[in-house]
């Protein structure tokens, strides 16, 4: 397989191993009783939201698409299942022609979404919709944790931009999907080069205290920074005296200093101290970044204090104390045959007391009040009720095996902002608190 | 480059990107300082274990070691630093032959380790030591996340296998780092075809409720398995009744079907319930597998049930609450100049109060007390003291850019069983608590 084309070293030429054993062994059993080729219909949802979280945001859309595209079965790979004996030699053959060729529908990317929302539905037979399960919930659970947190403290932010600090905190490869998430959830930028390359993200970057430790004396630290990089540059003052690292910093850059970087201590105050200091020395454009374990909290307790950039790494890359979503990927319908238009009937697990979910395919659309404020995420099977028309939120994301569903990422950054408009104000609240909204499900 | 053995789809033809730019910048300011050739020393510790946890495990060293060798700038890369202006022509050609060129020891993988100790001890000129910060970390930071929190479900599951199975809950390449560090923390198998596909650990499947609600009745479905599957296979039997369901499994299966899964609902009474049933249906081999947002704690609580493996998803993917190690990679000593043989000197950062380290190149020893017990983390510079001789902790990973520290990922298995097995009783109690020993830096 050509990779060339492919985003390397941060995309992967083959998804297709990105999968549970299991999906496989059912593959099997449903090719030899005559099952596979039923048509269904999964869906995605969670049937809650993170404890405490007003929404969740969508993430990962793109990513998924790509993995579909992506998601075929090599010589090594089918060599692989064959020398492990975890499937036959008809499933083998299956696997080596398996391309997905059904439909897949869902909220786009940046949008949000509450309890029950079916973020996408997949739509083919058994046996080449139950193979995308893993991945595309992989995905989803990922990259929309992250996108969560980083809407939270997009909005702790207000106008100040957001860096995305913490590749050294995750997974190297979870980490460029974490930028991506971030950007969608309203991160300005990030330091991982990776998804700069990727995913084109601008690429920021300051110094570190090993930079300053490298050389004999902080002041040899500073002008060699800026003798290379320019007095726009970002300069690490804690390393020994912040005070009298601020006061050499701008001798050694002169008042057109870009920013000063403060990464420990009380940042509170060391912003205000460094601010004075700042603008007592006529540096008075210059800067201030703050990074250390920063959350939403943290974000939210400097809004006063003058700081103009925040860079955030862990609490950002672990979901800020929810790392994963509990999204479920779920047998809704299924048709009572292969036969072409054979007709789907309504399936869901019925177990006593315990994820049972709501059977059927389903439309899902956001109602509005009188002001234009979202009310309710109303959730339905059949036909979507007049006065829902133009609030419906699933698109066309792949039709026939085509994607058809690409955008750029601008595009989901902007919509999250714009659906997060629309919430509650309360929506944005950082206390604990129910969904902003209610999931309805009217009767048909 | 020659991507086709590197086991791909789940490796990558190189990691030089999985890095933050103000490496890069770094690197830059250092070459045009004169202060890029300084021979250095950087170690990776975390100055605290997540809260409440006993000891941490060193998980992800051998794939450290394979980011090392594949930490190439290939003209992709290049063109993309260049068309960005991330760094300057000088430094685009320094980076087009970078091969590290150093020394790397650490602890081996699967040991323990605990608040100070050096997990990774990287040696080399700055320049090319500094640009491995991010993507070392990145990895040790994940892998010894979950490590940790597999070591604690293992102590809980005591004999009986645990089954990793948190793909569709994590980032689709986390997850296949993820499988791996379970296996290194004691888990037997992983559901995940890549991690059995890239690291040869065992795979294993049961079955969905998907598959149960594609056929027209629950025993069409089991029929449908079994009939492929073989009689030895694990059927799925809650997504109805559960004692109508185990009835059905036995009567289709025979007595000697191999397992049940049981996937909700209150495990305890169920796994009672079942257990009984199979019994009196003379099913007395028959295997009861338990699944469901597991973690420690609700695995120890099952240890007086009839369990017979536990399937542990979520909990175990995000470390059981801490998702993220807190592993830094500090500048502890550097030349005073670029000369060679010139003494390196021990620095550290020393700003009011926080984040401040010790300097000095470090050894680490376990001493132990006279029945062989672990009883401190010794950490100092200079000579090894001779009362711990042979106790010392790291090992040789990297001489001179060469990889000398690949081992089977069984030895690293191998190594935590023995590593945990040697620390006091209290280790393993899942209740919080301090480092179950105490970290001594003896003064030289």
């Amino acid at each position: 397989m050509d990779t060339a084309d492919l985003g390397l070293p941060v995309d992967v030429p083959s998804t297709a191993l990105f999968t549970d054993r299991y999906e496989l062994t059912m593959l099997q059993a449903a090719l030899r009783s005559g099952t596979a080729d039923r048509r269904v219909v999964f869906e995605v949802f969670t049937r809650r939201l993170p404890e405490g979280r007003r929404y969740g945001v969508v993430g990962g859309t793109g990513r998924v698409l790509d993995a579909v595209e992506n998601f075929r079965f090599d010589t090594g790979m089918l060599d692989f299942l064959a020398h492990h004996r975890i499937v036959d030699a008809p499933t083998l053959a299956w696997l080596a022609d398996y391309r997905f060729s059904g439909d897949i529908w869902g909220y786009p990317e940046g949008e949000v979404y509450f309890p029950g929302s079916p973020v996408m539905r997949v739509e083919g037979s058994f046996a080449e919709a139950v193979l995308l399960e893993t991945v595309i919930l992989s995905i989803l659970n990922h990259d929309s944790a992250v996108a969560a947190a980083a809407s939270r403290m997009s909005v702790a932010a207000g106008d100040r931009p957001l860096i995305e600090m913490g590749a050294r905190r995750t997974h190297e490869l979870a980490a460029v999907a974490a930028s991506r998430a971030a950007y969608v959830g309203g991160f300005a930028s990030t330091s991982d080069l990776a998804a700069g390359f990727r995913y084109n993200i601008p690429t920021v970057g300051t110094s570190a205290h090993a930079f300053t430790l490298l050389h004999d004396t902080e002041r040899d630290a500073f002008t060699a920074q800026v003798d290379s990089l320019g007095s726009a540059t970002t300069l690490l003052v804690d390393t020994f005296d912040v005070a009298e690292a601020v006061r050499s910093a701008v001798e050694v850059a002169g008042t057109e200093l870009g920013a000063v970087r403060i990464d420990s201590g009380d940042l509170l105050l060391l912003a205000h101290r460094v601010r004075q200091q700042l603008d007592d020395l006529g540096a008075k454009r210059t800067k201030i970044v703050v990074t250390s374990d920063l959350d939403e909290y943290a974000i939210a307790s400097l809004a006063a204090a003058p700081v103009d950039a925040y860079g955030v790494g862990t609490q950002l890359v672990t979901g800020s104390g929810h790392p994963t979503c509990s999204m479920v990927y779920k047998l809704v319908a299924r048709a009572n045959s292969d036969a072409p238009g054979a007709p789907l009937l309504p399936v869901a697990k019925k177990s006593m007391g315990a994820k049972s979910s709501v059977g059927g395919r389903k439309w899902a659309a956001r109602r509005l009040d009188a002001d234009g404020v979202a009310e309710a995420e109303v959730i339905g099977g059949g036909e979507v009720p007049a006065e829902l028309a133009g609030r419906e939120l699933l698109v066309e994301l792949v039709r026939g095996g085509e994607i058809v569903g690409r955008e750029p990422l601008d595009a989901a950054r902007d919509r999250h902002r714009v659906a997060r408009a629309g919430l509650p104000l309360s929506a944005t609240q950082l206390s604990r608190g129910e969904p902003v909204i209610p999931t309805e499900y009217p009767r048909n």
